[in-house]
């Protein structure tokens, strides 16, 4: 997959900020790289039910940040749904009959357009990260990467016994609380 | 509590939108009310050992996306990290002795400063959530909420019974595919 870059300005010394009329701007970090052409009407409708490869790209300057990140199986991928326009408060979700409030749905059509994506991480080549299970149209701009780390959820074949080990020793984290919380 | 805006400017008639530069700008949809105060020294890590209460109020102009935000125990609350303004590609993560690429961390600081917290919503007075497990600062933006629902993950005292009853009659929904996924 040849690495290019999809902005529509250069980028670049791009930083982010609150603006005077209080709007927040963010810069463009990196681009997925997706078998799912910008007009795709296949999108899975969430990643844990796509079995669709593709990579994301982090342009060279943020390249230092992707240093250990091989250490996590999942990561979660802040996007901006570019290709989706439309701003409705309430819409008749997949699977249901009655119209609910877009802050209860997954819908794409919510007032800021900003997608969240847990896909396996496969492997890492340079500032390619291949990975599993997209949701993403090709060249949707990407504007942050986190670790996906379960607490106290479970995720079938997810490898972060080393941290739940490190998080044990936090004194702070007392298990009658978790039960209060969750 | 007391309603009010911290917006820089009115944030009236917001559209978010990738501007000329490729930068994405977004609106601020509402505010969280915290006892932590913006400069406070004694935020909880993570918002899973948080039982701070507060709560989430949304501007008027997007109330009606609220409607049957009660229908969910837990809420992911998607905000602009406003009192951080440090940016660096590596760093020292909490508990640890290396240093990491700043994707494999939750550092605040990062290129875009953009936090994902999942709290317990305890209830709904008109545009105001009620919430448990707070990690953010009195007077954060907020970009977008949508529900927390664990997919294959498990989380104790999470109720979504009813949303996993409709996910299984979905077709799509191939219990092989999980597991070759996750």
């Amino acid at each position: 997959m040849v690495a290019f870059r999809h902005t529509m300005g250069d980028g670049q010394g791009c930083k982010d900020h609150i603006d005077d009329e209080g709007r927040i701007v963010l810069c463009q970090i990196g681009v997925v790289h997706s078998p799912l052409p910008p007009d795709s009407d296949k999108v899975p409708f969430q990643s844990f039910i796509s079995d669709i490869a593709g990579s994301i790209e982090i342009f060279e300057e943020y390249e230092a940040g992707l240093d250990g990140i091989e250490r996590f199986s999942h990561i979660s991928v802040i996007y901006y749904m570019h290709m989706s326009n439309k701003t409705k408060l309430s819409t008749v979700p997949l699977m249901e009959e009655e119209e609910q409030g877009i802050f209860g749905t997954r819908s794409p059509s919510r007032p800021n357009h900003i997608g969240i994506s847990t896909v396996r991480l496969r492997g890492r080549r340079g500032r390619e990260l291949d990975v599993l299970g997209l949701d993403m149209m090709d060249g949707t701009p990407v504007i942050d990467i986190k670790p996906y780390v379960p607490k106290v959820d479970l995720v079938k074949g997810v490898d972060n016994a080393w941290l739940m080990r490190k998080l044990e020793r936090v004194g702070k984290l007392d298990s009658r609380k978790l039960d209060e919380i969750f």
